[in-house]
C-alpha cells in the first residue's frame, strides 16, 4: 500500500480483509466477490492456507492477474511442490496469470504501479533499467543503490517460485517494453535453459543488453541456492560458458550489475575500446590507467592537434597526455568562462580521431545547491553544456565520479534536469564500461556461431541400445561416421596376432586391452606404450590381458605410436541444465593441474571451436611456441566440431563422449583413444 | 582557511599577504616577520618564485614547520629538481621542517588542525585511520567516501614531492600516534625501499596494519605515474612481492582501501577464517557465499546446538544453516521484544564454537529518524544491544551493509552514539575482511623469515672484476662455494677429450660450448643433448664449436644427462627499487607460457623459499602429481636459498645469476646450467 502510493499510483486501491473493516486506514471489503468495480490485479498477502480460496474469489470477480506473496511452496520440499502445482493448475483453470508464489510483487516506475510488499527507497526514479530478481528481498537493496546513483528503473519484478511467470517471460516482457533499454537479472538458477536461451537470443537481436548477477560461483554458494529455491544449481563453469555464448554479461555484485546497466542504459554506445580520460588529478589518472588495463581498455596517445588544443587550457607544468590531468590549478584562479579547463579539454579530447569514447571526472557535484546564486547558475550552465556535448560530441562522453558515494538530492536534481548520468566511481565505472564493451563486441555472435537457439539436428539412424561404456570398436566406428580421423588399430586376439599387427604398422606401437567394462585402462595396467620389439609386444599382450582380470574383453588393440605434436582432450558431457557441453583443453598437466579448458554448450561449429582454442592458456603450444610445429587450427577446429556433432547424434542417450588424447601435429589430427558412454532409451 | 575552520580548529589563524590588507575576510599581516606572536606552522601558498623568501621570513619569525603548496619542482624536470634541492637545503639550514612542495598539506582530525588546501567534505569524523597520500588531489575523494561510511580519520597527509618529509616518515609518525590504529597509503612510487621496509617492519611489530593502494599495475599506469611524479616506477610484480613480504595489504581501489582500513580499525580481530553470516535474505546469503569463496573464507556448518537455538526464532520454513537467512517474515509480524529474530540468531551464532567471527546484515538504518518515537527508541535500543554484543560476544561480530550506499546523517549519528561501524556492502565488506585476515595471518612473518630489514651479509672475499657474463667454470665455482650441487662436467678441448669425458660419465651426455661471450647457447646451436654414442659426441663437439663462430671459447663442456625429475628456474635479478629479487618457477612452459613464477626480495631463507614453491601453480609436479617422484621440498628450498645467498655475495656488482635448469628428482637437486652476469665496481 505504502509502496503503491510511493510509486505515484493514483488509481483505486481497495484492501480486502475477511474480518477487519479498515486496513491501512482504508475501508476494506470482506471478499473480492464484494467489489463493485472490476479489478485489474489482486495482491494476495494471505497465509498459504487461504490463497486458493482467494484465487477462487478473484476468478469469480473477473480479476485477470494475481501476485501471491505466501511462502511454503516449492521451496519447502515435496509437499510444497504439490501445493504449488495445485495452485498453478487452479490459476490456469481460472484463466488467471499468477506471479509467484513466494514473491514480493513488482513495480513499474513509468506506469506508477507498485504492487510490491517491501518498502521502496524513495524517490523512485523512472528510467531505462528493467530488472528481474529471483531473490525478492534484494529488491530494496538494488533500489537503494539505484536511488543513490540516480539509476532509473522501468519495471522491477520479484519472481519468487516462477510457478507460472518465469524469468524468461519477464525478459520477453522487458524486450517488448519501450521504456526498457537494458535488462538486469539476479539469478539463483537457470531453470529452463531452452526458454532462457530463446529470450537471450531475442534480447541480443533487439539490441537490449542483459546483465546478470548469477550467484552460486562457490560450492557454498550453490548450497545456499539449493536451500533457498529448492532447485539444483548447475555447474558454474558451464553456466559461465553458456552466459558468454548467449552474450549475457555476467557480473559479481549488485553495484556492478547496476553500474553496468547504467552505462548501457544512459550512455551512447562506443564503437571500440580506445578510451580517452579527462580528470583533475594525477591520482585519478593512475587509477583509471590501472583499471583500464585490467579491462583490456586502451588509452591511446592523443593526436598532436588534440595535445596542442588542450595545451592552451592547462598550466604550463601540466603534461598533456591521455589519461589527462588538467591539474587542480584552475581551482585557485579566476575564470572568465563558466566552463572549466577540464570542460574545454574534454571538448578537444572528444574530437580526437584516435578515441572511441571519453570518460570525464570533471563534474563534481556539491552536497547542496551552492548558496551563492552565481555559482549555482555557473554549475547549471556547465551541466547544460555537458549534456549538449554528451548528446552530440563526435564520440560518446561518459561522466564518471571519483568514488562510490551517493549523489546528493541537489546533485540528482541537477543531473535529472539535464538528462545526465554519472557513474559510481572510477573502480565500478571503468569495470562497468569494460562489461558494456564486451556486450557490444558480442552482439550478433548468436547469429554467426552455431546458434544455440536452433540446434543443428544430427539424427542417428539406429537407436542407441547400449547402457554404459561402448566397446572401443563401436566407438571408433561412430567417430569414423563423422569423418573424425582415428589412429589405425587392429584388434588382436593372441600375442602372435599382436606381433603381426605391430610389424604391419611399424614400431613403436601401443597395446591396449579392449573392454567396454574397463574405462580407466591406464590406471589398471591395461595399456603399454612405446613398444619397440616383437618380444615387448608379446609381453605387453599378456600383461594387458592379465590387467583385465575377470572382466570380459573384446581383445587387445594394437596401434602405431605417434611422435611429436601436442595432445588435446576433447570431450562432451551432459549438464543437467544446458545439456551437452563440449570441453576442449590441452592434455596432461594443462587439464589435470591447471584446469585449462574451454567450454561451450553444444552445438558448436568450427568457428566457435576456433574461439575455444584461442581461450586456452596453452595456446602457444598449438601455434608454434616452444619449438612445436604450428598446428593447423582450422583443421583441428573442424575435427573437434565433428566430435561435438558425433556426441549430439546420440541424442538423449548421450552421457559422455571423450577423445583423450586427440593428437595434433601440424596438419595431422587423429583420435588416439575414445570413450563413449550412453544410457539406452526406454522404447516409447 | 575554510578547511581549518571546518576541522574545528580554534587556535589563531593569521593570513599573511604582501599587498592585501584582508584575506579570507581576516586582517592580514604583510610578512611573517610582522607577526606579534610565535607561530607553529606556516602554510605557504605563494607562487614558486616567492617560496624561498617566505621561508627566510619564517626562519626569522622562528616558525618551526612549513607546508609548501607550490608546484614546479621535482615533477618539472631537471630545472625543477635543482630548485627543489635548493629549497630543501634552505629549509634544513634554517632548521625548518618542510612538508611538500607540490602538496596540499595535512589534517589531524583529533587535534582539529587542518592546514589543507582542498575542501574537506563535512563533517570530518575523527577516528582510527591514518592516511598518507602521494596524490593530494585524491584526499577529498578519500574523505568523501570515508564520510559516507563514517570511517573516522586520525591524520591525513598529502606528501607532494617528499623533499624532506617522506612517506616512511609519515608512517613512522602514524605508528607512534595513539589515535591511529591502521595506516592507509596511496602510493605512486616507493622511492626509498630501505626506509619503507624499516617503517613496514616497525608497523608490523607495533600491530598497526598498513593497507596500500599502489598504482601502476599497468604499463599505462606506470607511464601516468612517471609523468606525475617524475619518478621511475618499479616493476609491478616486484612491488607486489615486496609488499606481501612486508605484510602490507595491497588493494586496488579507494573504496577497498578505506573498507579494509575500517575492518582493521573498528572491528575486533578474528582469530581465523571461519565465518558465520546472519542475514535477512537468501540473495544476501548467496552473495556472501560467493564472495567468501573468492577470499578463501570458510563458512562452516553451525554446531547442532546453534541450529537448535536459532530455530526457535525463525519461521518453520526457514532452513537454519550458515550463511543464515532468517527470512523477511518477521517484518510482517508483531514482535514482543525490541530485538528482531536476526538479532537473536546473531547472538547464538556468535557463541558457536565452530566460528571465528560473524558478519551481520540485520541492522538496516533508515534515511531519517523514524517519526514514530517508539520505533526510533526501539532502533536505538537495538543499536545499544548490538554495540554491547560487538564489544563482548565470544567472537568478533562485524556489521555489514547490503550494498554500498551512504549512511544517512541519522544513521551516522546513531552508529556514532553507540560506537558501531557498518561495512560498505557485501562486495566491499567481504573483500575487506579477506584483506584483513591476510594481514593478521602475515603478522610476525617479518621476524621469522629472512628479515628484509636486517639483511644477512654474505661478503665476498675477492672483489668482482668481471663486467659481463662469467665463464662457466667461474660460475660453477661460485655455486660450489655456496654448497649448491652442480652437475659434474668436464671442459674438453678436443673431440677426443669430449669422448673420453663422456665415457667417464656414462651415456647419455650433454655437450655445450663454454664461452662467456655466448649467453644464449641453445638458440645458436651451441648445445647438444641426449648424446648416446662416441660418434654422436664427436659430431656434437664440432657442431657446438662451429656455433660459436668468431667468439672466443674456453672449450666444450661435457656433462651427464639427468633423466626423469622436474626442471626449475631459479634466478636473481636486480630491481631498481628493491635490489636483488629471487624468482623461482618450473622450467619450460611454466615460466615461458604461463609466467608461473614466485618472487621475493632477497634475502630469503629456506622457509621463505618453501612458501614460494607453495605459490606455484605447477606445485603438483613437485609433490608427486602426474606420476612424478615427490621432490624433497626442504632440500630444494635450502639449495634455492643458497642460490640467493650466492647472488647476494656479489654485492653491488650483481646484475643477474640464473640457474636454468635446476633439476630435482626426489632428494636429488642439481644445477644443470648457470649464468652469472656482473658489472665490476669502480675502485674506490
Amino acid at each position: 500500500m505504502a509502496s503503491a502510493a510511493a510509486s505515484g499510483f493514483d488509481g483505486p486501491l481497495i484492501p480486502v480483509h475477511p474480518k477487519r473493516a479498515t486496513v491501512f486506514g482504508r475501508p476494506a471489503a470482506a471478499s473480492l466477490r464484494d467489489l463493485a468495480e472490476p479489478v485489474d490485479l489482486a495482491f494476495i498477502m494471505t497465509p498459504l492456507q487461504a490463497v486458493e480460496e482467494v484465487l477462487d474469489d478473484a476468478a469469480q470477480a473477473g480479476v485477470p492477474g494475481v501476485v501471491v506473496l505466501a511462502s511454503g511452496y516449492r521451496e519447502n520440499g515435496e509437499q510444497g511442490r504439490i501445493l504449488q502445482d495445485r495452485l498453478t493448475a487452479r490459476a490456469a483453470g481460472h484463466g488467471i496469470t499468477l506471479l509467484g508464489p513466494n514473491c514480493l510483487g513488482f513495480l513499474n516506475a513509468h506506469a506508477r504501479v507498485a504492487p510490491f510488499a517491501l518498502t521502496i527507497p524513495l524517490p523512485l526514479l523512472a528510467g531505462p533499467v528493467g530488472i528481474a530478481l529471483q531473490s525478492g528481498a534484494l529488491a530494496s537493496v538494488l533500489l537503494s543503490f539505484a536511488r543513490a546513483h540516480a539509476i532509473g528503473v522501468s519495471t522491477l519484478a520479484s519472481l519468487g517460485n516462477e510457478a507460472m511467470i518465469s524469468t524468461s517471460d519477464v525478459i520477453d516482457y522487458l524486450i517488448e517494453d519501450d521504456h526498457t533499454k537494458v535488462i538486469g537479472l539476479f539469478l539463483e538458477e537457470i531453470g529452463d535453459a531452452a526458454a532462457f536461451t530463446a529470450a537471450a537470443v531475442k534480447a541480443d537481436q533487439a539490441g537490449k543488453p542483459i546483465v546478470a548477477l548469477k550467484v552460486g560461483t562457490s560450492q557454498a554458494g550453490s548450497a545456499a541456492a539449493l536451500a533457498h529455491t529448492g532447485s539444483v544449481a548447475g555447474d558454474d563453469a558451464v553456466i559461465d560458458a553458456a552466459l558468454r555464448q548467449l552474450n549475457v554479461v555476467r557480473v559479481t555484485s549488485i553495484e556492478e550489475l547496476l553500474s553496468t546497466a547504467a552505462v548501457l542504459g544512459y550512455s551512447r554506445w562506443p564503437a571500440g575500446r580506445r578510451m580517452g580520460a579527462v580528470t583533475t588529478s594525477g591520482g585519478a589518472c593512475d587509477l583509471i590507467a590501472d583499471r583500464a588495463s585490467g579491462e583490456g581498455i586502451e588509452l591511446p596517445a592523443f593526436a598532436e592537434a588534440t595535445v596542442e588544443a588542450i595545451s592552451a587550457h592547462v598550466p604550463s607544468f601540466a603534461e598533456v597526455r591521455n589519461p589527462l590531468d588538467v591539474t587542480g590549478y584552475f581551482l585557485a584562479n579566476q575564470r572568465t568562462s563558466t566552463l572549466t579547463p577540464s570542460d574545454l579539454a574534454l571538448d578537444h579530447a572528444a574530437a580526437d580521431p584516435a578515441l572511441d569514447f571519453v570518460i570525464y571526472t570533471g563534474l563534481t557535484l556539491p552536497d547542496a545547491k551552492p548558496p551563492d546564486e552565481a555559482m549555482a547558475d555557473a554549475l547549471d550552465a556547465r551541466a547544460a553544456w555537458l549534456a549538449e556535448r554528451v548528446a552530440s560530441a563526435p564520440v560518446p562522453i561518459i561522466p564518471i565520479g571519483s568514488t562510490c558515494v551517493d549523489l546528493s538530492e541537489y546533485g540528482r536534481s541537477l543531473l535529472g534536469r539535464h538528462g545526465l548520468h554519472v557513474l559510481a566511481g572510477i573502480d565500478l565505472g571503468v569495470r562497468a564500461i569494460g562489461n558494456a564493451l564486451r556486450w557490444m563486441e558480442g552482439r550478433g555472435w548468436l547469429e554467426g556461431r552455431g546458434n544455440l537457439a536452433a540446434p543443428k539436428l544430427v539424427t542417428r539412424v539406429t537407436p542407441v541400445s547400449t547402457s554404459g561404456p561402448w566397446a572401443e570398436t563401436d566407438a571408433r566406428t561412430l567417430l569414423q561416421d563423422f569423418n573424425i580421423p582415428v589412429v589405425p588399430a587392429t584388434l588382436a586376439h593372441s600375442a602372435d596376432d599382436a606381433v603381426r599387427a605391430a610389424a604391419g604398422f611399424g614400431y613403436p606401437v601401443a597395446v591396449k586391452v579392449s573392454s567396454a567394462a574397463i574405462t580407466h585402462k591406464s590406471e589398471l595396467g591395461g595399456v603399454a606404450l612405446g613398444l619397440s620389439t616383437d618380444a615387448a609386444v608379446e609381453r605387453a599382450y599378456d600383461q594387458v590381458v592379465a590387467a583385465a582380470g575377470d572382466e570380459a574383453i573384446d581383445g587387445v588393440t594394437v596401434a602405431p605410436m605417434r611422435k611429436g605434436g601436442v595432445e588435446l582432450l576433447a570431450g562432451v558431457t551432459v549438464d543437467p541444465t544446458f545439456g551437452p557441453v563440449l570441453a576442449v583443453g590441452l592434455g596432461g598437466i594443462w587439464v589435470e593441474v591447471l584446469g585449462d579448458v574451454s567450454l561451450r554448450v553444444l552445438p558448436a561449429g568450427p568457428a566457435q571451436v576456433r574461439q575455444m582454442l584461442g581461450e586456452l592458456r596453452g595456446l602457444p603450444l598449438l601455434t608454434g611456441g616452444r619449438g612445436q610445429v604450428p598446428a593447423d587450427l582450422d583443421k583441428l577446429s573442424a575435427v573437434i566440431a565433428s566430435i561435438g556433432d558425433a556426441a549430439l547424434s546420440l541424442g538423449s542417450a548421450l552421457r559422455s563422449l571423450e577423445i583423450n588424447p586427440l593428437w595434433v601435429n601440424g596438419d595431422q589430427v587423429e583420435a588416439l583413444d575414445v570413450l563413449v558412454i550412453t544410457e539406452s532409451e526406454p522404447r516409447s
